[in-house]
C-alpha cells in the first residue's frame, strides 16, 4: 500500500457535534463537509470519483462505554464525528480512502491504495460504461454484421470484471449485450434477457473506452464464431401489461386497526430507534451494507452488538471465456445501499408500513436521498404456540407476530429482498429471498450442455451458486462471548443402555478463530454462549443457538480466484476475534480483488475467542440449478437464518403474549357461496377457543 | 397370521351406492353398516372394541380408470363401496381386521391377526386406563408415601407401551404420574407436568388392571428410590390467567372483502373437492392420518394421485427402565385423525375461513362427528417475485398466496400443527409446526444428565427426536414416474476449466426399491420425472423435485427396537413400487410393533422403479435438545418440505398473477404516532409501485 500526500486541513476550531448518537448515519451536510474537507487537500480545479462516503464507526473502545453509559442514564462520553471517503481522481486509477474527522474539522488520514485494489461500481460509472459500450464504433460494426430489424434497441449490462490474473490490473468492465423484442421496439421494458448477444466488449476504467471486444462461446466448447444474422426468438415478457393476468385472485388485506405495535424514535436527521415487543435496537444504512442493526436488546439485555449481511458471491458454472468471469459480490462491488429499491406502500409489504430515508453520495460527492430504502412492519406467522387440556377441553394458543426490518436490491437482472425477522419468542431470523432474472446467454439450437439449462428457445441459463456472510457481532448478557457446538453421540449398548436406546449431547468449545461446518449426522448445532451469565433455572451458561440451512460450499477448484476471493464461501461458520474495521467477509474491496484480505485470513490468525469480543460469519446459500420455471423471472427462493435463545431466558419468553381469540382477531367464516357473516356475530363462538374430542 | 371364522353375511340384494365419489371418507350411515355386518358374524350379546372403521379405498387398478373417465366426462365405471374395521372382542387379546363391502352387504373377509399385532389407543381406552391406574390400591399405597397436600389431585398419562422384547407379548401401557399444583387444588388446567412423579404404573390391556408398578430413577444411574414425601418444586402455568400479559401488542386482522378465492364443492355428505389458482385436490380425513389430499392437479394435469403424512416417530434419549420404552408412533399407536382438535373461528387461523368436518367411530362402533377437524384458508406469504428495470425504474412484482389446507392434533402433552400450503407457482409445501409440552419426568435436586435438560425445579425433558414421514404418490402427467438425483460435480482443472470454476450437474437414476439419503457437499436434489413428458422448452422431462431439510437420522442402535420398528427413519427418502395396502412407512400396526412389516420391507423386494407406478416416502424431522425456553409450553419449532416444479411448467407459473399494488393491497403509512391517514388518499402513490434509484 503506497501512501502519498498524508495531509491535513488547516486546524478549525472545534463546532458542535453534527448528529446526535455516533451510530446515526451520516447526513447531507457531513457528506457536504467531508467532500469539501477532502477537496482542501488537493488543487481547486481537481476532479473526484467519490465511490462511498459513510459513517467511519466509532472504535468499540469508545462506543461501548459510550452505550453503557447511555443505557444507565450516566453522563455520555465525547466520540468524535468520522466519515470514511474513498475515491478515484478522475480518470486515473488513484484511489484513495480518507477518514475524515468532523469534529476536529480535518482529514484525519488519507491514503492512495493499490496496486490491485479497486472501488466498487456506482450509478454514474455504470451508465457511461453502457453508453460507451454501446457507441463504440467496433462493437457498432459487430452488431450491424446480426443483420438487427430496423429499430432494434441493443441493450449493454455493464459487469464488474471479476479476476482471472489475466491482464486483468486495469480497472475494467465486461460488458454483456442484449437486445430489446425487435418486433416491439416501443416496449421500453421488454425482457432483453431473452435475447441475449454473443458480442461482449470489455472498457476500461481509466481512459473510458472500448479495450476489447470479446466473442461469447455458444455452443458445447470454447469455440466463438464471427457475429452473424441468425434466426430471432420469441420475446419472453414478464411486465404485466403482456401477460393473460388471472381475474379468480381476490384480495388479502391486512389491517391493523389500531396502528402497528412498534415504536420508532427518530435520532437527530437520520437515526432511527424501534422498540417492539420487549426488543429495541438502532438502524442504520450505508452504500456497501444497506441495512445495519445495532445494539439489538431484549426487555433491556444486551445480545446482538451489531448485525448486518456482510458480503455475497454469485460464482457461475461455466468455465468457458467470457463467462468464466462471473462471480458477483453484489454487496462489495456495487453495495446493498447504493442498490435499494424506493419501496412503495402496497406493493412490497401488507399492513401498517413505516419508511425509513437514507441519504447517500453521488460519484460527485453530492448528497443522494435515498427514499422508502428500509420498510417496517409486523407480520402474523401463524400459531406461535399451542396446548389443549384434553381432561378440560381448555386451549391455550398465541399467535407468532413478527417484526420485519425489509430492504430490496436490484443488480442489474437480479433481485435480493432481504430483512431482518423478530419475534415474540426471543428469536431473530434473517431472511433472503432471491428473485428478479435470471443472468442469461446466447446457446445454438439443438446445443444442451451441463452447466446450465435452456429457459428460452436459444437462451441459456448458466447454473450458479448464491452464498451469503452473515456478520453477527454477539454481546449475549456482555462482550465476552464464546462460540461452542453440541453434537448428540448414541450411547454405546452397554449395561448402562441395554436397549441402545440412549443418546447424549457433548458440548464442544471453539478455542482459536477458524472456520467450522455443521455435522447433519451428530444434529452439530453452534452456539454463542456467556459463560459469566447463568440460567436461574439450570445454571447453564446463557446463549444463543445457531440455525442456518446447510448449503454446498463454493465449488470451484481451492486455487481458483474465486476460491481465494470469497474468503467466507468454504465454512458454515467463522468465528474471529473483535477488531475494529472488520466489517466484510470478502475484504473491504472486492471488485477485481485477489483474496487474503478477507475472514479467511483474520481467522488465520488464529486467536483466542474462548470468552472474548468475538464475531460470527454465518453463511448460507443455494445452489441455483436453473429450471425453465426460473424465467423470464423467478418466484422467489426463500431462505432463513435463525438465531433462538438456548437457556437465555428462564421460560418460553411469548409466555405472556395475549391469547388468540375471534374479539382480537376478527376471522370470517366462508360459506361455500363466500358469504361474509357479520364478525360481530361469531365473537362469542370463537372466544371459547378451540376444545379437544372429548 | 392365524385366521378364525371368515365368514360371510348372507347375501342381500345389491343397494344403490352409498357414497357419491370412490374417495369420499365414510359417513356415519357406513359406520354403522360396517358395524352392523360385523356384529352380523358373532353371536348376539359379543362385546366388541372397534379401533378403526374407516373407508377401505379401491384399488389403484380400479381406481385410475374411475378418475380417467371422471376428467374425460366419460361414464363412470362402478366401484364397490368398501369399509376397512379392526376391532377386538372385548376383554381379550383377539384383534381382528375385516373388509366389508357394503355395496355387497357383506364381510369379505375377516382376519384374526396376531401375535405381537395390537391395535391403537382409543379415547375411551386411555380414559379407562388412567381410572384404573389412579384407582389401584398398589398405586394408592405408592402415592401415599408422597405425603402430598391435602387435595392434591394426582394425573396419569397412559403411553403406549412401546416394545423392548421383554415380557411384553401382552398388549400394555405405561403410564406416568404427575400431580396438579398442590397449592391451587381448584385449578384442573394446572400444568402437571411441571409436577412429575417418580411411579409408574403398567396397565394390561385384557383384564385391564395394574400388573406392575415401576418406580422411575431419579438420578444419574438405574436407581430407584421407595416413594418418599420430597421438596415440592413451584407451579408453572401456561394458561393466560396465569399470565401478566403485554399489553402492547395491537390487533392485526387479514380481511378478505370479497371472500375467500377458493371453492369448495361438497360431494355427497362427507366429499370435498377444492379448486383454488389452477389447483384442484380432494380432502379426505381418517382415524389414523387425519388429511389426506387425492388426485392433486394443477390447470388439469395431474401431479399427485395421493399425499399424506404416513407416519411419525418420537424416540427419547434416556436409556433408563422405563424411559426407554418411551418411543411414540403418534399416527399408528393413536391416529391423527382420532387426536385433531376442533379448530374454533379466530384461534387458530386468520382471514375467511373454511372448516371441514369428519365422522369417526367410537371403540363402540357409534359414529362420532368431528367438527371443524380441518381449515382452509389463504394466507399472504410475502413477495412472490418482482424484477425492477433500473432503466425506466418500472417495478413488476406480485404477492405470494398460498392456500393452507390445515390440521391441530393434541396427544397427551404434545401438540402437531400440520398442512399442506399450495402456492401460484405449482409449489407444494408440508408445513408441521411442533408445539406443545415437552414430556417431563422428576430429577434430583443438584443432578445433572447429558441425556436431557432441566427447564424447571426437579423437572428434567429429556432430549428426543421427532422423525415424519409423507407419503407421496405421484403422478406426475400419469403414474409411470421414476425418481432421479442431481448432483453438482466440479470440473477438474483442465484445458477445458482452466480458470477451475467450471462445475456440472450429473443426473443418476434410482434402479431399484431403496432407501436413499441427501448430500449437502454435492446438492444432492431428488426430482420425480416422466420420460414420456417433455418440457416444450428444453425437451427435458417434465418433473417435481423435493426440497427437504436434512435431519440427523435415528440415533438409536441398529439392532435396538427403535430402529427396527421405525422402517422409515433411517433414510431421507425411500422409494418403492406401488402396493394396494402399503400406506403407512412404519407398517400397519405400530403399537408394540417388532418391526418387518413397513416400508423398509417393501423397499428391500428391489423392484424396479424406472419408469413404474412409484411411491415416495420423505424423512423430516428435528433433533430436540431441550431448552429452558421450550417449558411450559414450547414455542413452534417450525419444519417445511417442499415440492417444486421442474421443467414442469414452460415458464414461472405465477407469471399471470396480478400484480401487486395499492389498490389491491390498501396498506397503510404508519406515521411515529401511529396514526393512520385514509388508504383512499394514497392509491394513486401506491399505485406507481417501485421505482429504481435512477
Amino acid at each position: 500500500m503506497s501512501t502519498d500526500q498524508i495531509s491535513y486541513a488547516p486546524m478549525a476550531a472545534p463546532v458542535k457535534q453534527i448528529a446526535t448518537h455516533p451510530l446515526c448515519p451520516i447526513t447531507a451536510a457531513e457528506i457536504k463537509q467531508s467532500v469539501d474537507l477532502i477537496r482542501s487537500l488537493y488543487p481547486a480545479k481537481t476532479d473526484f470519483v467519490f465511490k462511498a462516503i459513510t459513517l467511519e464507526e466509532p472504535q468499540k473502545a469508545q462506543l461501548v462505554p459510550y452505550l453503557d453509559a447511555e443505557h444507565s442514564g450516566r453522563k455520555l462520553p465525547h466520540i468524535d464525528r468520522k466519515t470514511f471517503v474513498c475515491y478515484y481522481l478522475r480518470n486515473t486509477d488513484k484511489f484513495h480512502e480518507a477518514i475524515v474527522n468532523l469534529f476536529q474539522q480535518r482529514v484525519e488520514s488519507n491514503v492512495r491504495l493499490g496496486p490491485n485494489i479497486h472501488g466498487p461500481g456506482d450509478w454514474e460509472e455504470i451508465l457511461l460504461v453502457e453508453k460507451i459500450a454501446l457507441e463504440d464504433e467496433g462493437v457498432k460494426a459487430e452488431i450491424a454484421k446480426l443483420d438487427l430489424p430496423q429499430g432494434t434497441a441493443v441493450l449493454c449490462d455493464p459487469w464488474i470484471y471479476g479476476s482471472d490474473g489475466i491482464n486483468d490490473d486495469l480497472r475494467m468492465y465486461q460488458c454483456f449485450l442484449y437486445m430489446r423484442d425487435p418486433n416491439d421496439p416501443s416496449n421500453l421494458d421488454s425482457n432483453h434477457y431473452a435475447f441475449p448477444l454473443a458480442i461482449s466488449p470489455v472498457v476500461d476504467c481509466v481512459d473510458f473506452k472500448v479495450i476489447r471486444i470479446d466473442m461469447c462461446p455458444t455452443g458445447t466448447d470454447h469455440a466463438t464464431k464471427e457475429a452473424q444474422a441468425s434466426w430471432l426468438p420469441p420475446p419472453n415478457e414478464y411486465t404485466p401489461e403482456h401477460q393473460n393476468l388471472r381475474t379468480d385472485l381476490k384480495p388479502l388485506n391486512v389491517v391493523q386497526p389500531e396502528g402497528a405495535s412498534f415504536k420508532v424514535t427518530k435520532v437527530g436527521e437520520t437515526g432511527e430507534i424501534i422498540e417492539w415487543q420487549k426488543w429495541s435496537f438502532r438502524v442504520g444504512f450505508n452504500q456497501r451494507e444497506g441495512m445495519v442493526l445495532y445494539d439489538v436488546r431484549y426487555a433491556g439485555r444486551s445480545i446482538f452488538y451489531r448485525l448486518a449481511l456482510s458480503d455475497m458471491i454469485i460464482p457461475y458454472g461455466d468455465p468457458r471465456a467470457p463467462f468464466h468471469k462471473k462471480a458477483a459480490f453484489d454487496l462489495g462491488d456495487a453495495g446493498a445501499g447504493a442498490m435499494a429499491n424506493n419501496l412503495k406502500l402496497g406493493c412490497d409489504c401488507l399492513g401498517s408500513i413505516h419508511y425509513l430515508d437514507a441519504v447517500l453520495a453521488t460519484a460527485r460527492g453530492e448528497p443522494m436521498p435515498m427514499e422508502n430504502v428500509v420498510c417496517v412492519h409486523e407480520q402474523d406467522a401463524g400459531i406461535g404456540w399451542k396446548h389443549t387440556n384434553y381432561r378440560t377441553g381448555k386451549a391455550a394458543v398465541v399467535r407468532s407476530r413478527e417484526l420485519v426490518i425489509q430492504s430490496i436490491i436490484t443488480v442489474a437482472n437480479y433481485e435480493y429482498i432481504m430483512a431482518f425477522m423478530f419475534n415474540q419468542a426471543g428469536e431473530l431470523t434473517y431472511e433472503v429471498r432471491a428473485t428478479g432474472i435470471v443472468s442469461t446467454q446466447p446457446i445454438d439450437e439443438g446445443v444442451d450442455v451441463p452447466w446450465g439449462t435452456i429457459v428460452h428457445p436459444g437462451v441459456l441459463a448458466v447454473h450458479h451458486q448464491h452464498i451469503f456472510s452473515l456478520r453477527v457481532d454477539p454481546a449475549i448478557d456482555g462482550h465476552a462471548n464464546r462460540l461452542v457446538y453440541d453434537e448428540i453421540h448414541p450411547m454405546p449398548v452397554s449395561d448402562f443402555n441395554p436397549h441402545g436406546v440412549g443418546y447424549t449431547v457433548a458440548e464442544t468449545t471453539v478455542q482459536k478463530s477458524t472456520g467450522l461446518d455443521t455435522n447433519t449426522d451428530t444434529a452439530r448445532t453452534f452456539k454463542i454462549l456467556n459463560e459469566s451469565s447463568r440460567n436461574p433455572v439450570n445454571g447453564k451458561a446463557v446463549g444463543y443457538k445457531i440455525h442456518a440451512p446447510p448449503f454446498q460450499k463454493m465449488v470451484a477448484d481451492p486455487e481458483s480466484f474465486n476460491h481465494k476471493r470469497a474468503e467466507f464461501a468454504d465454512h458454515n461458520v467463522y468465528v474471529t476475534r473483535y477488531r475494529d474495521g472488520e466489517l466484510y467477509a470478502g475484504g473491504k474491496y472486492t471488485n477485481q480483488s485477489r483474496g487474503g484480505a478477507g475472514v479467511r485470513a483474520w481467522a488465520n490468525r488464529k486467536e483466542s475467542v474462548v470468552d472474548e469480543d468475538i464475531v460470527l460469519w454465518l453463511q448460507f446459500g443455494l445452489q441455483h440449478v436453473t429450471r425453465v420455471e426460473d424465467f423470464p423471472v423467478m418466484p422467489c427462493e426463500v431462505i432463513k437464518l435463525q438465531l433462538k435463545p438456548v437457556n437465555f431466558f428462564d421460560k418460553n419468553p411469548a409466555l405472556d403474549v395475549p391469547p388468540s381469540n375471534q374479539e382480537f382477531n376478527r376471522s370470517t367464516l366462508v360459506t361455500e357461496q363466500h358469504k361474509q357473516p357479520a364478525v360481530e356475530g361469531r365473537v362469542g363462538e370463537g372466544a371459547a377457543c378451540c376444545s379437544s374430542k372429548l
